[in-house]
Order: C-alpha cells, then sequence, then structure tokens
C-alpha cells in the first residue's frame, strides 16, 4: 500500500517514541525530529509506509549508543512467550480445528510490536489472549480460513514471513501444526538481517527453536517490513519459489499489499489507516489472502 | 509554557485535518505538510506551542479559497451554545453557588475546540455536559475557586480571555453572573483579530451577545492563544492594567501560564503534554490561579 498524508505525524511520533528507547538526549531527540523533518519533502507518497518509517529508524540507529538499543525487550518478549508457549499448545490440543486455532494464536501474536505502542504490557496482553472470553475468533470481519487451508494443502514451498521477536514463539506453534499436518511442506522462516524496532532477527528465531523445526533465512535488510527492491538474492529466490507465503504483521502488509502472489496476511489492525485501507476496525485480526485483486471487497460484500 | 518534542507529531496532525477543513486538494495537503516539515529545524522548543501551531495554521490560510474557513462551525457551535443558554442559565439559578456554577459551565464550553478534535458534535458533547450525572465539578483536581473569588471580590479592571466560538455564548453567563454580583467590575472581553481555526472573533461575540454586556475587544493577532509580543498596543494596555485576567483554553494557558500576573486559567485538559505539564489527567477542568510560581506544586501536594 502506498503512504498516506496520515502516515505523517505518526511517522514523527514513531521516531520520537525510538528516540527515547535507544536511549538518545533530548537534544538527540530534538536532531533525529529535525532530520527526519528535512526528509520530508522529497518524500513520495507512493512508497510505502515501512519504506519512509525506515528513514527514521535509520536516524535512530545512528545516534544510539546501544548495538541493538530492543535486544532486552526483544529477549524479554521471547522469554515470555516461550514461558506461555506450553498453554498455547494445549490450547491448539484440545481444539476442534487444530489449524486454525494455531492460525489465531500466531495472528494474536502479532500484537507483541513496539513499533505502534512502545508501552506494551507484552504479558498482561498475551494473558488477556489467553482468556477464553476474548478469544480472537470471536472479533474478525476478514478471515480468508477455507483459502488458507486449500492453497496450504496444495502447496509445496512456503515462505513464512517473520514479524516481532516474541511473536516467533507463536509463529513455531503454527509451524508445528503445519508440519504434523502435512510432512510433505518446505517451510522457510524469513527474519530481518539488522535490528529494527522489536522485529524479530535470526538469533530471535533460535530462541524460540524455529531453527530447529524449520530453515531460517535472512530478508537482508533492516527495513519494519519486506521492501523487495532492498531484499537480498537468496530471499528474493524463496520468495518467487513459493507457492504460499505466509506473512505476519501489519508492516509486512503495507509494504506487500500490492504484490501479485499467493500471499497471506495475518496481523492485528493496529493503525486507522490499516483500518481504512482494508475496510477492518481497530484491533482486528486479519487472515487476508491476497492472490488476487478485490477478493477482500468481495469477501466484504457478504456481510 | 514551552514546546515540547512531542507536540510536533501533534502540530502535523492538526495542520494535515486543518488543510483538509479549508478544502486543500491532497496536493495541497502535501505542500502544507512538506512547507511546515521545512521549518522545523528553524523551530526554537522555548516557544510556546501556540506560535508554533500559529506558523502551521498561516499556512493553511495561504492556500484556503475560502475567507474564514471555520466561519460556519464557529456560526453553528454560536447557534447551538445560545440555543443551550437557557438551560444553562436555570442551572445557575437553581445552583447554591451561582458564581462556581457559572464558572464551571464557563469551563464546559471549552469542550468546543477544533483544533484538538475536530470532528466534535458539539451538541451531543454539551449534552452530556449538561446532564446531571456528569457535572464536570465531581472531577477536579485543580480548581483555585476561593482565589479566584477572592480576587474576583478585590479586582476593578478584568480582562477575560476568549477562546473559541461558542464557547462565547457559556462566557456570557459567566459575564453576566460577575456583573450581577459586583455592579463596579470594569470587564473587557478579548478576542482574536484574525481566524484561526474556531477561535472566536469580535463577530462570534456579538453573535452571542458579549457586547450588549461589556466592551469587547481584539488581542490584534491570529494566534491560537495569546502571544504578547504579536498583540496590539490596545490590548496589551488592558492586559497591563487588569488586576484580574480570566484565561480561557488551553492555547491562551500554554502561551501565558509563565507569566507572572494574576491570571486564572480556566481550561479543559486536552493533550497528554498539558496533562503533565499540569499534572491533570486528560480531560479534566482546571481552574488555575497562576499568581506565583509553584502554586499548581503547592496545591496539588495537598492530595
Amino acid at each position: 500500500m502506498r503512504t498516506y498524508l496520515d502516515c505523517i505525524p505518526c511517522f514523527f511520533r514513531q521516531a520520537l517514541e525510538g528516540a527515547r528507547i535507544v536511549g538518545a538526549s533530548t537534544k538527540q531527540q530534538k536532531q533525529i525530529v529535525d532530520e527526519f523533518a528535512r526528509k520530508i519533502p522529497g518524500i513520495s507518497l507512493e512508497a510505502s509506509p515501512p519504506e519512509i518509517a525506515r528513514i527514521g529508524y535509520r536516524l535512530l540507529m545512528a545516534v544510539s549508543s546501544k548495538g541493538d538499543p530492543y535486544k532486552a525487550i526483544k529477549q524479554k518478549s521471547n522469554r515470555i512467550a516461550l514461558r506461555l508457549s506450553g498453554k498455547l499448545k494445549d490450547r491448539v490440543s484440545r481444539s476442534k480445528d487444530r489449524l486454525l486455532t494455531a492460525l489465531e494464536l500466531a495472528i494474536a501474536g502479532n500484537i507483541i510490536d513496539f513499533g505502534v505502542k512502545n508501552n506494551l504490557n507484552v504479558k498482561a496482553e498475551l494473558k488477556k489472549i489467553l482468556a477464553e472470553e476474548n478469544r480472537v475468533v470471536h472479533k474478525k470481519s476478514v478471515f480468508h480460513y477455507p483459502e488458507f487451508k486449500r492453497t496450504l494443502k496444495g502447496a509445496k514451498n512456503i515462505l513464512y514471513l517473520a514479524d516481532n521477536a516474541g511473536e516467533t514463539a507463536f509463529d513455531r506453534i503454527l509451524i508445528e501444526e503445519i508440519k504434523k499436518k502435512y510432512s510433505d511442506k518446505n517451510i522457510c522462516y524469513a527474519v530481518k538481517a539488522k535490528p529494527v524496532i522489536n522485529d524479530a532477527l535470526a538469533e530471535d528465531a533460535r530462541a524460540c527453536g524455529i531453527d530447529r523445526i524449520t530453515r531460517v533465512i535472512s530478508n537482508g535488510t533492516d527495513a519494519p517490513g519486506t521492501i523487495l527492491r532492498l531484499c537480498s538474492k537468496e530471499f528474493k529466490r524463496a520468495y518467487n519459489r513459493a507457492d504460499m507465503i505466509i506473512s505476519k504483521g501489519q508492516g509486512n502488509f503495507e509494504s506487500l499489499s500490492n504484490e501479485k502472489r499467493p500471499i497471506f496476511f495475518l496481523f492485528m489492525v493496529k493503525c486507522p489507516v490499516v483500518a481504512k485501507e482494508t475496510g477492518c476496525k481497530l484491533g482486528e485480526v486479519v487472515l487476508f489472502y491476497n492472490s488476487r485483486r478485490g477478493l477482500i471487497d468481495e469477501y466484504k460484500s457478504h456481510f
């Protein structure tokens, strides 16, 4: 999707919140805001939001004294999510449709996102998700599960695009479930190459044991999404080869929504602009199949 | 008060929302955002928020094809507020402390603010205020009413700084109540000289009949607050002569909070930055006496 003018105030907010997390002084925070402001007039709104957000995050990283300022946050997210894994797996085991439950939990894990809400209490939020009365299943309006099942059945090469650290533990449960159901799938889990916010890196995939169940690759970038022209050859090969792409998070949706590939976007709607773009409500969980344009509208016309 | 870095994303949001209200095309909206972004690095955070917001609003006015893009909104606010006047006066008449009730209503009228929330449903919001169970009196933490009464009693020249159109009808009730209690007061009602958002102009004061009960002057500026160095000589004379200043709205608080004059700030806390600055919660109503520094902290130490 393209960037909306409404994204601009939000970019400044994210830059400022990020600047504080990377430990920038007030003077440095002002410098980051000024530098980002200088870049605004040169920005094309045809670029996707993650492409522009990346400019802001690069300014942050340049002033950060810590190598990876979100490292501790990511490690904590991994620990908390892993600690919850037992309960999550129990829920999958108990459910009538194991794949659906694993899928729902994988989307629910997308609540771990410091780009959108930096003061998120991960543990409390996840507990909410686990509470039976708040099951995400109850409040979805775009959920292409039949298409997901059908595509999964026929797919050979699946590319799974990670989003945030911590969420990786939820992804693992879905991948395990897919592997349990179909032993013939070749799944590849793609993470970011360099730190950007709390996006998962290879070390997060390893911390959650993804590397023990499937192949982990890097997309070669530090963008908070998947900007294909910046991605590594290895990633693009996996991307082009895949006959099913499972894409986690809003950033990946924002950067890949115009692609004509068999992509299933799994995310929580976290901002008004994406709510408008998808026709969903803020906070809603979405499983959106992108194989052909207009499907989302067609789907919603039934409601 | 100075401008916080957190105000910057909000300035962009306001510029964008305002651009839409003035009828700017998407291209013009982008131009406004770009032009405002270009000015950011040159801005000193020592300036008050209304000083910086004024830059944005001037960019809006430059592209506006309508002379006063908020005119219809302001007229509507005046009409709705005037229509409610009877009920408001009844409430004052029925109350044990008429001055207090008139004061509370004058602050409640500050909910009419398109700078902060442009899609405000004025009628619905005012109805809420009028509902007995939501009386503003129940949720205040800084409310210097004893100081207000004492200062009012001894004051001869009172300068009343208007905020928004519509709110003027509420101001009239307070001014009438003051005049009823004390016949010797010389009250002067100051409005903006040129359009800025929905701030009251002389025509709004007239529409609400303020000119029939007291003198109306202009402050000589188009700033969304009171920036003394820009104000007219006439205004500054009234300002310096006043032995009590009743200042309405957050914009006037933001621009005058550092002044050492006997100012009573009456406003609703409408943003997190002002909430932090005052130690109040968002949405809270405040009557804050500024006569000497530290009073707000002293007051709050009792809680």
